[in-house]
């Protein structure tokens, strides 16, 4: 790992839980001794990715980041335009609906939407990449990549992060057949005991996959006729939330969401 | 300059104008060898701060700083906060009104909006930082800082950007007198050869300074009498945008924006 990947790398740590962190929490964290970290939070510090709190010591993420989010949105618009279609989405199947982009190997949250209206709601931490084969965004996105990437992110390893998360890469393969089939892909408690969900790919400007659609629901209220009934809705919504991104469906699979919607 | 900041000062060149960058014109920009250059772009691009075009392989600013600044946003609003104080303030007085933090002894942009009232308008650019003794945002910042800040961006040197840019540390010090009596502050033309401002400074939760609000007019329209018809809006807007940040105008300044407002 590189300096500057082990610096960005610190930034990491910051979620919606975790929002700000102090340095013997950044060292326990990283596993890594005082000294470096120190300098690493300090360059982040003077480059305005982090700010310290005069009073706690404590960093957060800093001004820079918003501003260098303003400046690719401004040119390369993707939470704005994503952001109706999720929200949309969410209000119709009255569900936590998030769209997420491919970076390297992982998914990277762009918005989400949560309608809030039942009694229990998926908690859903925009500050946390998805694994590809334990979500259902991510074996959407699996289903439509090329292989040369399958291959890569099944060698990577497929840690197992609940009892039924696909481990083995064998599993992981027929279930991409399926989902390529159908074009949607369904996972009951693998990333998150308590949830389920159902997800769709989203494709750029030359039928490449580039990210995907998810509705995240409670495990309990997950009925196969609820998934069943969602479909129309969530299958739509990969066609706007490309077409949002100037993408298009890949001509060889479009039928698939298309006779959903 | 360390690795971390050579690295994270590349993400700087980006702007409105320019979103995407080749490894030519990076190392055209930053003066620095091929080699080096390469290797922090791959860097960050490995991490998500770049994203790179597979085609024309320009880079441009990744995904990474999108969930980054959604979690900051999550978890310390700031843009959204302030959004709806500076689309008023713009509604209101009907031109550009932009909104800064400091960060180092720079202001960062973080939001801002545009009437579009009139057939010349002022171009802002979210991307570039503002330098404090050329803008109205700067002085308005550095008349209620520390000492300790104001002589060490003194020190640092005064750049002339314009013919009329104070490139005098007498002279900004005896302009920040007069801008700590008002609490306002007015340049003409010395960011920009055909702009004129005018700024207040914001406040954080123990009334220090961290920001500024201001008015960015083409300076063909902005007599002394429009800007002093702006005056009682952007004084509201300074005490509007403390309290949307959860801060607190100083006590024994707070009567200057009250008066005007």
């Amino acid at each position: 790992m590189g300096t500057i990947t082990k610096a960005l790398d610190l930034l990491n740590f910051f979620s919606r839980k975790r929002p700000a962190i102090g340095l013997s929490e950044f060292v326990k964290l990283s596993g890594r001794d005082k000294a470096t970290v120190h300098r690493h939070l300090t360059e982040l510090e003077e480059n305005g990715f982090l700010q310290q709190n005069p009073e706690t010591r404590a960093y957060r993420l800093g001004p820079a980041i918003l501003r260098l989010s303003g400046v690719r949105e401004a040119t390369y618009p993707m939470r704005s335009v994503l952001r109706p279609v999720v929200r949309d989405l969410a209000d119709t199947v009255g569900e936590l609906v998030h769209a997420s982009v491919l970076q390297g190997e992982m998914l990277s949250p762009v918005v989400h939407a949560d309608p809030l209206g039942h009694g229990t709601q998926v908690h859903f931490d925009e500050g946390e990449m998805l694994p590809l084969h334990a979500t259902s965004s991510g074996l959407a996105v699996m289903a439509f990549a090329p292989d040369a990437f399958v291959s890569r992110v099944l060698k990577a390893g497929l840690p197992g992060i609940t009892q039924r998360t696909l481990t083995d890469a064998g599993a992981v393969r027929s279930l991409l057949n399926e989902v390529r089939a159908t074009g949607v892909a369904r996972l009951d408690r693998a990333f998150d005991e308590e949830v389920s969900s159902q997800g769709v790919p989203v494709f750029g400007p030359s039928g490449e996959v580039v990210g995907a659609l998810s509705v995240a629901i409670p495990a309990v209220r997950a009925s196969e006729e609820k998934m069943n009934a969602i479909l129309p809705a969530l299958c739509d919504g990969a066609v706007q939330a490309t077409r949002a991104l100037g993408g298009q469906m890949p001509p060889e699979h479009a039928a698939k969401w298309a006779a959903n919607a």
